[in-house]
């Protein structure tokens, strides 16, 4: 196998979250789903944003979150993902690449604007997401790039890029590209909701040897194998026979592979203030984790670390160098 | 005299605030002085950003931050600035809107962009701003509603509107109109590079009746009277027989009219994060005094309560309702 130039490329919706408090009766009225990812359209996002109390603005995306925490514990680390030449498409161009991550899609010159996601941050930290996807809907297989797939160890994939059917096709193309290439695919299951939507095609993604690393949390992980028990689920996971990581928010993760299973506990920020972006960034150590060969409950425990440094702040990522965050404590 | 419509009404710069972490020595090497406003261009504006960490961004602008505090502790705020019709502008007028301020300066169709304060946020919780102004130097006298002011119990003016030669223009026609209607005028000094630019002009509307109220940390009075020392610009701030609230961080505030002294501790939050905003936050809560006959020692505790607030984040503006988090507490 050849050098590679990344450790990480990650392909997903480029998207710039603004996060407002808001509480559960709102939620209702709004009709969502608390702690789930609704796909709105443009008048919906205009309306909703319209009723949202004052915000902040910060680049998300959850591949992209993923990958910036990567870039922020030193890895080598690429994204692909496709914003428009407005302001919003600039945050998102300039959040990433101020990390250290590599990230040259175009941005679209015409079309939807860049994607928005509305985040309403409930008293107990939960966020419930409404999602417009706007010029994400424009990424396609042209935007993945043979070489570069074939240069990265690993390929990350987040389950929403299923939903826009350019995203899918981009999507397959990467999974073919890398092991033909001899590198390996992981997949976030995003989203319960997602998975209810794709459910079929994502069992059949995780049977067929198109994913090598499943990352799920309780509730994906239990609307893939239906069922609401978490060991049914996790023995079902095992018999895939792929490494897979598990989160289950303050009861810590459990991270298999063969014959391993390990159950690693949370680590818990002094306030948990905002959970944007804590799936995302446990991906990420757990990532990073791997492609430094330090074994499954290290990476685990990384991961735990990095989602506590994103849980304790609004926003869905970093506020500091995840490498001198978690230097010594994994 | 007859009834008010408003509290408060703020006249000011319209800007969205990008904040990122920065050490001592990025400050150097842009040559930015820690602390400090400094106005920049457009091409300067996007060298900058792109030399800056990955950030968040957020509503900002003096006199709007101060209006966005009131309306969040209860007062009836409104709000006069200028922002383009663009992503940045929408997000300006959304969040103060949503927090209760009335605004309805209409955005520009054409010419520069909503403006926006680079913030670079130190390891020692100082912010260090530059800003581009953009669609704020379309602000003018036109905007300025004689019936509008007239409606307003105080009239609340940024020195940094000083700047833009429209916006002086604006700033003495709101003087004169609250006045014929027998109001009251305050002014928030901004910043010690502003007051060098026009201490001749500040120190002429504070000697000759054009400002009832006057706002200013210890940095941005020392330079007004062109002394080091604090005692000896106090009794000059006194001499200028006005309403003054002389802010100094740590140490606390001095509030003075006719014969008061009042010296008033500050509020230390746990951890201070970033002080971008507490200047501000400390007038809403003065004003929020003066408008409810609070005194004026009982008025500098409660903006040192409100300053307390957004010291403890990252960000210009309140992440609670004031009303609530001052509650029982001045």
């Amino acid at each position: 196998m050849t050098m590679t130039d990344f450790d990480i490329l990650g392909i997903g919706n480029a998207i710039v979250d603004v996060l407002a408090p808001a509480d559960d009766a709102f939620l209702d009225r709004e009709d969502l789903v608390k702690g789930s990812m609704t796909l709105i359209d443009a008048d919906r996002a205009d309306a909703l944003y319209g009723r949202m109390a004052a915000g902040v603005e910060a680049s998300g995306g959850s591949a992209a979150n993923t990958l910036a925490g990567l870039a922020s514990l030193g890895a080598r680390a690429a994204f692909v993902g496709r914003v428009r030449d407005d302001d919003l498409g600039k945050v998102f161009a300039h959040d990433i690449r101020a990390v250290g991550v590599a990230f040259d899609t175009p941005a679209a010159t015409e079309g939807p604007g860049t994607a928005r996601c509305l985040v309403m941050v409930t008293p107990d930290a939960q966020r419930t997401m409404a999602t417009y996807l706007g010029a994400c809907v424009g990424l396609g297989p042209d935007d993945v790039d043979p070489e570069k797939v074939a240069a990265a160890e690993i390929t990350y994939l987040e389950g929403y890029l299923w939903d826009p059917e350019n995203g899918k096709a981009a999507f397959r193309k990467a999974i073919t590209c890398a092991h033909e290439a001899g590198r390996r695919v992981a997949l976030s299951l995003s989203d319960a909701f997602c998975v209810h939507r794709w459910r079929g095609e994502f069992l059949d993604l995780l049977s067929n040897g198109a994913v090598d690393i499943l990352f799920a949390n309780e509730s994906e992980i239990a609307a893939l194998f239906e069922t609401g028990d978490f060991d049914t689920a996790l023995q079902a996971a095992r018999a895939l026979g792929i490494t897979a990581a598990l989160t289950r928010s303050e009861k810590g993760s459990v991270a298999i592979a063969g014959d391993e299973v390990h159950v690693i506990d949370a680590v818990t920020p002094e306030k948990i203030v905002d959970s944007t972006g804590a799936g995302d960034l446990f991906a990420a150590g757990f990532l990073f984790g791997l492609t430094r060969d330090l074994g499954l409950a290290r990476a685990a425990r990384l991961g735990s670390l990095c989602a506590a440094e994103v849980l304790a702040h609004y926003g869905p990522r970093p506020q500091v160098t995840l490498a001198d965050f978690v230097a010594g404590r994994y």
